[in-house]
């Protein structure tokens, strides 16, 4: 797949198709649950971590890329190891480009004016287009309408895509979120907006740059917001690990299996270290087991949403 | 000044008191602004403008330590640059550090779990306690307090501290922060929690490790909020070339003159590129020119409100 002559949101289209499923594979790694194999060929310092990241991120990518249509590095686990973690987020980022993969950064970035487009310009667009190189990247609305405007400009320029927090999966989501202003909550109030950015560039499958992050841990919520913003894509973290099951994803989807992505991260990266991938594959076969778990969510979102129609 | 045997309150307390005065120095490099000096110095390519930022940030700390009590850098601009410029924005932060001042890393970071917990870790504390070694950052509420908890945790445990988003300086800013529920603004909302937070950690200064980011554009919710958390400190930007006054930022501070730090990042770094300080002292002046427009904010702000008690 090469640069940005088509839309994020119809690449997207196109990748579910192809790979006929909508799981999106969340790279987390989290040093202490690496195999020990990586752990042992690296040094325990920030530029060593740094290092086995990389190397097991790339191999997590090896492992899915003929399966998924798109993979999600979170970045403060690369933040949280200085610049030698930045570097090997690039180097992840970069690799899972080449091999075919959609990227989708989860940052969460928000700020005004030319801030906004500063952080727009470093991470959105592919092939030299930015410097890191994401084809869509997570964006926090709290700032307001005018905070993401520059992010949606830069992502339009680009045909890369936004996904804006609009209800979160944790526990402590409903503070603020679930506040009720003039008869509307405030998830409400912000997927209004995210609803009336990606209706203004919709494609042919329907759906727009703009996307939404709605927490798999709330199904009802899900089916709600996927009727207030019939041409967003939404990401649907909180399946698996943080307890939202295919049952709970259903509603996320529109008839043809399209308009939600899911995401698994620890499920499926670390899917060695839970049965039943641990006694069937152990640890030298972790890369097994994230193809294995992979298909395991493939097959269950398959027989048990719409995304069986794809 | 080392590390962390007093916390980030009372180290800030004393900083403004030494000082005798709440001026913050934005750190906002932008290439197109630099001295043509620099610009011809440096290749036009990442890392040449990453090596030209951390140039630029090293002389604006020079001419401002003696001055100010802490800088701000934006981190937006250092990863507009990719991995080159995360490595200039860690010099910046080791050298701001060295020179004495307090070091407010900008960069509204946001998340849940442990993904918040590896930002905090990532940022939070000088001294080796963290590879970025910032005194304190910026973060987003939207995902709720059990997203601000880990930030907390580590703060408290590293004499670090937060500056909270809750009513941002953009014209925008009031779309969803100004809704209101159960009789108070979604800012306020977020506000009751920051001082909550804040009074649980007060030290004998009367100041929290979690304080607030507060608009200087709103000068009446200024000082609303300055009542509503009074055991936080409060970041307000927005002054100078956001249009707020010395006036208008007034109520943000308790009676000692403590309390609220005004940040001004362009009226500052480039102020050699607007008058007085581009016709008295030029380009070639515009390190001197730093340490002008800072001292020029600094009376101001002691003429014109109650810093000048410090």
């Amino acid at each position: 797949m090469t640069a940005g002559s088509e839309s994020f949101s119809e690449r997207l289209a196109a990748a579910v198709r192809r790979t006929a499923t909508p799981v999106l594979v969340g790279l987390d790694p989290r040093w202490e649950q690496l195999p020990g194999r990586l752990r042992e060929a690296h040094p325990d310092s920030p530029p060593g971590r740094a290092a086995a990241y990389r190397q097991f991120c790339c191999e997590v990518v090896d492992a899915v890329c003929p399966l998924v249509p798109a993979v999600k590095p979170q970045a403060a686990f690369f933040e949280q190891l200085g610049p030698a973690g930045m570097e090997a987020l690039a180097g992840v980022v970069d690799y899972a480009s080449r091999q075919g993969l959609l990227v989708i950064l989860d940052a969460k970035r928000g700020d005004i004016g030319s801030t906004a487009a500063a952080y727009a310009d470093a991470y959105l667009g592919r092939g030299g287009h930015s410097v890191w190189g994401a084809d869509a990247l997570t964006v926090n609305p709290y700032l307001g309408d005018d905070s993401l405007e520059p992010f949606v400009e830069v992502a339009l320029a680009r045909d890369a895509g936004l996904f804006v927090l609009v209800r979160t999966s944790n526990p402590g989501a409903g503070l603020f979120q679930d506040l009720v202003a003039d008869g509307r909550t405030v998830y409400g109030h912000v997927a209004q907006l995210v609803e009336r950015l990606a209706a203004a560039s919709a494609g042919p499958a329907g759906y727009g740059a703009v996307g939404a992050v709605v927490g798999a841990t709330y199904p009802d919520e899900l089916a709600q917001l996927r009727a207030v913003m019939p041409h967003s894509w939404l990401l649907v973290p909180g399946f698996g690990a943080q307890g939202g099951t295919a049952a709970d994803v259903a509603a996320g989807f529109d008839p043809q299996g399209l308009g939600a992505i899911v995401n698994s991260s620890r499920g499926i990266i670390f899917a060695y270290r839970q049965d039943p991938y641990r006694q069937t594959l152990g640890e030298a076969g972790w890369q097994d087991a994230v193809a294995a778990a992979t298909g395991d969510m493939i097959q269950q979102l398959r027989t048990e949403t719409p995304a069986g129609a794809l």
